[in-house]
């Protein structure tokens, strides 16, 4: 009898273009190249290793702005490089596209300080150029230090922030789908002969709450027409968002069981809303330090943590949480402080810590445990260890793949490469190639030859203008 | 005796990502890659060409929306492709960037439509990957059509665009000179040692009439800091602005003597506000279409004319200068039209080509002349004629080098490079080879080794903040 079909994996790298992403100090461990997060021969490069490999993709996180809540000061950030300087990934995208074929590009851009018809061109431009190997990561940006920046005098409201977002994805949506027909452009012909039949271009005169977008599209239909859409939101708005709008949802956690849920709520969630909830990529967040032997990654990984930068730990929790730990005295156990969201969010991570318990959660052990991959589960030990690990929690947390975060740049994506990606291929959990070379994202991701455009159940593909439609069936009367 | 120093030429290629810049329907040409405006591969190809050519730089140029004067309809501009399609360009060089070591980029971007905190940082990081290969082409948009797209009612107001761009350049180059000390990132160290120095890196806390921006600065220190800054407005407005902000100017124009008039007068209003108007590169565009004789030349000329798409003329003069010719009849000399703006503009054309006086300015002509090139001078001839009337205009027009448009890309690229260029060196007008190899753009217009900031009599040099000063000069008290 034919064995079942064990679940293939997706291998994505999440990475940002600053000398620190979730490992603030580590580029001052031995070989980081941290430091050459602003050349672009080192992308170039990274990309090009990471093709071989056969990943499917790689994750771009952005930030508009510094972290400022702890200590209420940037300092720490600054010395830590703690995400800051942080450049603009999508102008990298292009040059790491030119030097390879199939591997997928994530960027992160936001809805808030962009008019949809600037990003709409931005992304169509990129799936171009990349032939069709662009997402989107959908996020609505948190920061105060960035609203401040970029002309609001305070942060628009969590909430109204991603029904804002609701509607700018629809105006994207029908440029993308809805404002060329996908036979618009002609053959080539001789003198005379039109680029373009006008009869298969339309505006898309949008008129919403919030936007106000006449179109057309200034970009001609690319390989996708909408990028791939990833999403990472956590939130009950955001994962709402997600349901609706992500191909695929990138979550965080310390537990497959705990992961599970999240993962059973967006699947359930999108299938209310009409859409195939398992046809969802849900991939996890994880830092994975592997080596020879367990206690060789132990070892590793304190060698890790003795280059860290604990203030800059604290920074990025800062950051990320909005609560400021200098608040707390040095070795006072923030468990039994008196804000009950730091209570309920550190009692989850020493839940799950072996023997934590009996810790001290105070400022240095939290910020011990941030400094090397950030909040979230590590995955150390050997070979064996790691692999065993990532398929329970394919089975328990239900997740299609990995999102890995680093401890030093390239050093832990090598040793993924070298020691723990032949053990997956071994066990089959792992393709030797693209199923499709020079495919789309949405081919590679899905695995699916040939699917290159938003799945029919998507909101967005009802914008879908096909050959022969004299307008799209949106626009009928 | 030694003889006097011939001037050196600037050469620059002026290019727009779409199938036809300023040659509608040339698309259908034999061999010309005008499709390929999407391809990533053409450009990196196009940019390794004229590098070894040693050009100074490619200029990308940009619109944000298509051209619906004529007719009052995007489509004639939809079948010539005139313009439209457009991608945005700034994707594109980290590309041309990771396959070139010295010719430089300028890449037009608009001060209506994005915060100067956004563009800032995409300049800066675009400075970084390109190691400070980078110009802006400042624009304040000009159409109707972008500005309905943009979230605005109708357009900004033409010199209220202007004041709003003073100041915004005024927060950009806070953020790029005043806001990192030039020594703000120490040198790499053991487990501890800090990224940055936090008392090197300051806000700009900016509040002007248009704009409020805390900063810091979000980029680290790129190699020029402030992009070179480019210029080519041509109204009151736009000469003032260029005079004051602008380190090379592109001018367009039909005669070396009116050229030379708009050439004095920048550098006259340059001098006036404490620069060395002489500094300021200004550069001329033009049309050159080369051969082995003067009559092939010409006879090259009319092949591409009859290439070319007359309503996708039309749609450009539209876009250009708001004017409809579709209100006149097709055998209608527009100099005797009801229109004075259209009657001078075609009177100024028509004094500069020879025996045109008798000629008919109807639509037919009009988009004729336009087909090719666009408006202003075309100099098409034999080596020697090109060459000859180039050194002339250098001499009368007082300009630093030219601009080359193009009839087919990259014919027209390949035709200057394979007998132009090699007549300029014979003439020694041209270098062998770039004074810096691997030089910033700065020190490659300028030709000055070392040149990579901005002059110290430029507005922006005042918020330079360099190593060892506690604040930069101008937030002293």
């Amino acid at each position: 009898m034919a064995q079942p079909v064990k679940k293939q994996l997706i291998l994505n790298a999440f990475v940002h273009q600053t000398p620190a992403h979730l490992n603030p100090g580590l580029f001052n461990f031995p070989g980081d190249r941290g430091r050459d997060y602003k050349n672009i021969k080192h992308w170039v490069k990274f990309a090009k290793k990471l093709e071989a490999a056969k990943f499917h993709s790689i994750f771009f996180a952005d930030v508009l702005a510094g972290y400022d809540v702890y200590k209420g000061s940037l300092d720490p950030a600054i010395e830590a490089a703690a995400q800051f300087p942080s450049n603009d990934p999508i102008l990298s995208i292009a040059a790491m596209a030119a030097a390879t074929e199939t591997i997928g590009f994530g960027v992160t851009s936001s809805t808030t300080y962009e008019q949809p018809y600037m990003l709409a061109r931005k992304f169509s431009t990129l799936d171009h150029l990349t032939n069709g190997r662009v997402a989107w990561n959908v996020v609505t940006s948190y920061l105060e230090s960035a609203a401040r920046n970029l002309g609001l005098e305070t942060q628009i409201e969590h909430d109204e922030r991603y029904r804002i977002a609701d509607e700018y994805l629809d105006v994207t949506y029908k440029l993308w789908e809805g404002s060329w027909r996908d036979d618009a452009i002609l053959p080539p012909g001789g003198p005379g002969s039109p680029y373009a039949d006008p009869k298969r271009v339309r505006k898309i005169n949008h008129e919403g709450k919030y936007f106000k977008v006449p179109g057309p599209h200034i970009t001609e239909p690319s390989p996708q027409r909408t990028p791939f859409i990833f999403q990472a939101g956590t939130s009950k708005a955001g994962k709402a968002f997600a349901a609706k709008h992500a191909e695929a949802v990138f979550l965080g956690g310390h537990t497959p069981e705990l992961v599970r849920k999240a993962v059973d709520d967006i699947r359930k969630q999108a299938t209310e809303q009409g859409r195939d909830g398992r046809s969802l990529k849900l991939i996890a967040a994880v830092l994975v330090i592997v080596a020879e032997t367990d206690e060789a990654a132990q070892a590793k990984f304190q060698d890790l943590v003795n280059y860290g930068n604990r203030e800059g730990a604290l920074a990025l929790f800062g950051g990320f949480s909005g609560y400021d730990l200098n608040k707390y005295d040095d070795d006072q156990d923030v468990r039994f402080g008196d804000e009950p969201a730091v209570q309920t969010l550190v009692n989850n991570w020493a839940a799950t810590v072996p023997g934590s318990e009996n810790l001290k959660w105070n400022k240095k052990t939290i910020a011990d445990y941030l400094i090397v991959g950030g909040m979230g589960v590590k995955i150390i030990g050997s070979v064996k260890t790691v692999a065993d690990e990532m398929e329970r929690w394919a089975e328990v947390a239900d997740v299609d793949g990995f999102n890995f975060k680093f401890a030093t740049m390239s050093g832990t994506f090598d040793d993924i490469v070298e020691l723990l990606v032949p053990e997956l291929r071994k066990r089959d959990r792992f393709w030797d190639d693209y199923e499709v070379k020079g495919g789309t994202i949405r081919e590679t991701l899905t695995g699916i030859p040939g699917n290159s455009r938003l799945p029919v159940d998507h909101p967005g593909a009802r914008y879908a203008w096909k050959a022969g439609e004299d307008v799209p069936l949106y626009a009928r009367q």
